[in-house]
């Protein structure tokens, strides 16, 4: 195979490869010092051990100040002898030396392409390295925290979700990709999002409308909603993937652009607003990459179902789980704290019914986009 | 809120616009003559009735001359004065309306909008139009079958799924789409593909490379397959949506492109294979606008763990119900009267195991991309 060319029609980006180089050489290092500790304690006869930052819920902690989750300092040992992170151990290693030929190639990978990379079966035994992928991607997520390294920067993606269009030019890899003329279909949303990759050359767009689901974007694309109000139009397939969450956080700290949230009534939709927002637990050491405590919730808001005049053929009965799980987000601090949201989800309990964006359809095929979120807009009605 | 401006910066499009409307016409003409067979019947002082092919295993006919799976003759009725028929009666007739109404405005809706459009409390009774979806989706496909106008034609759209890159250009509601320069993204697969939404311009690619999953895709537009290959790269996030197999049937049909498949080795990837090839089962009606008989699987094949020499880390034990479902696949006729699908999927039984496209990263990182699919292409190595 003949190596890649380089496309002459391309425009010379040095600034953003320089970075890359900038950003994969920190990457390399982080890697080697890593191997060297390992090294190190082997040549002085001493026992190797990895130490892994901890992920769970009671590491997690919430910054009030700053309005986002993130890690604790609770560390776990990973020694080398001992049967019980033997195995881990030579995981954890195995994956960072995959790591290090991914950069040094400049090629990137799924988790399940690092896991089919790793997994052999060790020489002169029947042990495979890894049997299956849900032991392989937990150490990933291990190196990403002990190395403090991005996902991203490992060279490692998630699966594409998501589409965007308004009005925005951007750059991907040197291409110019003019969002305001990508069709119904829209520019679909990449996994690795970073500053090397993507850049923003031209926004006029005033604020972003992030809507949970595909369908519902094509109703706002068909409405040409983001033509008529001078914005950015995202969806991420339901709850968004890591590309989709650190796009809008780019939008929003470099451009100052407000993401505002149109998301189902329900637990579900709440818990992807707090997600975006605040971050998750399992994701909280990715938090100041990734959380957008800015993030407005526009609706649907529980009180829509008399102020829009709605039927009652747009109610979905609450079921037990749905009950708990709202009483669960209700609890969580930076909900606890908000006397907005208590009620929000106050109410949701005494209406006893789910609504979805589709419900707003029931009105007209096009309330939601003429007449909904355009007064909710300009009255600035919307949960912080 | 103001009408809907006309973008200045848009081409005009005589000729789309203009087809638009002339299906739409014949679409509205159906409609109203469904219509107009309920009013006259009832007029006359008879039992209006609606006719409906019926959709089932039992009416679905192997055309082997063409090489799709098309729908049987069978019909059922479905009465007005019959408890068991009355309720979908109505329900029939008021989607019709409703699709009526979105071809009118020239809007189009998803599954979900329309059954959110059509429920309501029927007046001066606590019955329900709807209760659920599940009730909604089967008479838009009774619609489609009956009226014969695809679900496209109906201004209905499924969620947004795939993704595609490569050297065409094409034109989505005006706007012009490049997609040599969509970046890592790609250009996001619409699920309306119609001709009078999207035009093919300019074209050199000399065939489509389909893989099955969107990760699977990044490696290939990575590596710049598309570009090294002269090709056009899609994806389908696993079994193609129809926006997906409609415009890969466009592209082998009107630009004479053929479409080479990419899919794992397993029942669930000879599946994959089957309906865009033939069509499917329950969407037997549409087959001729969806099912591409041309079409060829590359890979990964069965005899590929002897041949590539891959490790036994990539086998993945067959269970019980894939060994049923390969059995059941084998049977199908299309399959059981070709002698190399006998042998592929002999093999695959024999071996044991299921192997991933990803399994080719065990080798090497681009192996798939560099090595494997070239040489499998140039050798002209694919099973029909």
């Amino acid at each position: 195979m003949a190596k890649k060319p380089t496309p002459s029609a391309k425009p010379a980006t040095p600034g953003p490869s320089a970075k890359l180089k900038e950003r994969d050489a920190a990457t390399l290092k982080k890697i080697r010092s890593l191997a060297d500790a390992v090294a190190g304690a082997a040549l002085k006869g001493k026992e190797p051990r990895l130490e892994i930052p901890t992920r769970s819920r009671s590491n997690t902690v919430w910054n009030k100040k700053k309005g986002i989750l993130q890690m604790g300092d609770a560390k776990g040992e990973r020694p080398l002898f001992d049967l019980k992170t033997a195995k881990q151990f030579m995981q954890t290693t195995l994956h960072a030396s995959t790591i290090k030929k991914l950069i040094e190639e400049g090629k990137t990978s799924s988790l399940r392409g690092v896991f089919y990379i790793a997994k052999h079966t060790v020489a002169g035994t029947k042990e495979n390295t890894f049997d299956t992928q849900d032991e392989s991607d937990p150490i990933l997520e291990d190196l990403e925290v002990s190395m403090g390294a991005l996902r991203e920067e490992l060279h490692i993606f998630a699966e594409n979700r998501g589409a965007m269009i308004g009005n925005i030019t951007l750059i991907d890899k040197g291409d110019e990709i003019d969002c305001r003329r990508m069709g119904s279909g829209g520019y679909a949303l990449p996994s690795i999002v970073e500053p090397d990759v993507i850049q923003f050359k031209k926004c006029e767009a005033k604020f972003v409308l992030h809507v949970e689901k595909g369908t519902v974007w094509n109703r706002f694309n068909e409405d040409r909603f983001w033509e008529k109000h001078n914005c950015i139009l995202t969806h991420g397939s339901g709850q968004p993937p890591r590309g989709c969450r650190r796009l809008l956080q780019r939008l929003n700290q470099e451009l100052k652009l407000p993401i505002i949230c149109v998301l189902d009534c329900d637990p579900w939709g709440h818990y992807i607003y707090s997600v975006i927002k605040q971050g998750s637990i399992s994701l909280a050491f990715e938090s100041t990459r990734l959380a957008i405590p800015e993030a407005k919730f526009l609706g649907i808001r529980a009180k829509d179902y008399k102020e829009c005049g709605l039927s009652d053929a747009v109610k979905i009965d609450m079921e037990d789980k749905d009950i708990k799980r709202a009483q669960e987000i209700m609890a969580y601090p930076w909900f606890a704290d908000n006397k907005a949201w208590q009620n929000e989800i106050g109410l949701l309990l005494q209406n006893g019914f789910k609504m979805e964006v589709e419900a707003m359809l029931n009105k007209d095929i096009s309330y939601v986009t003429e007449e909904y979120v355009p007064a909710r807009l300009k009255a600035r009605d919307w949960l912080d």
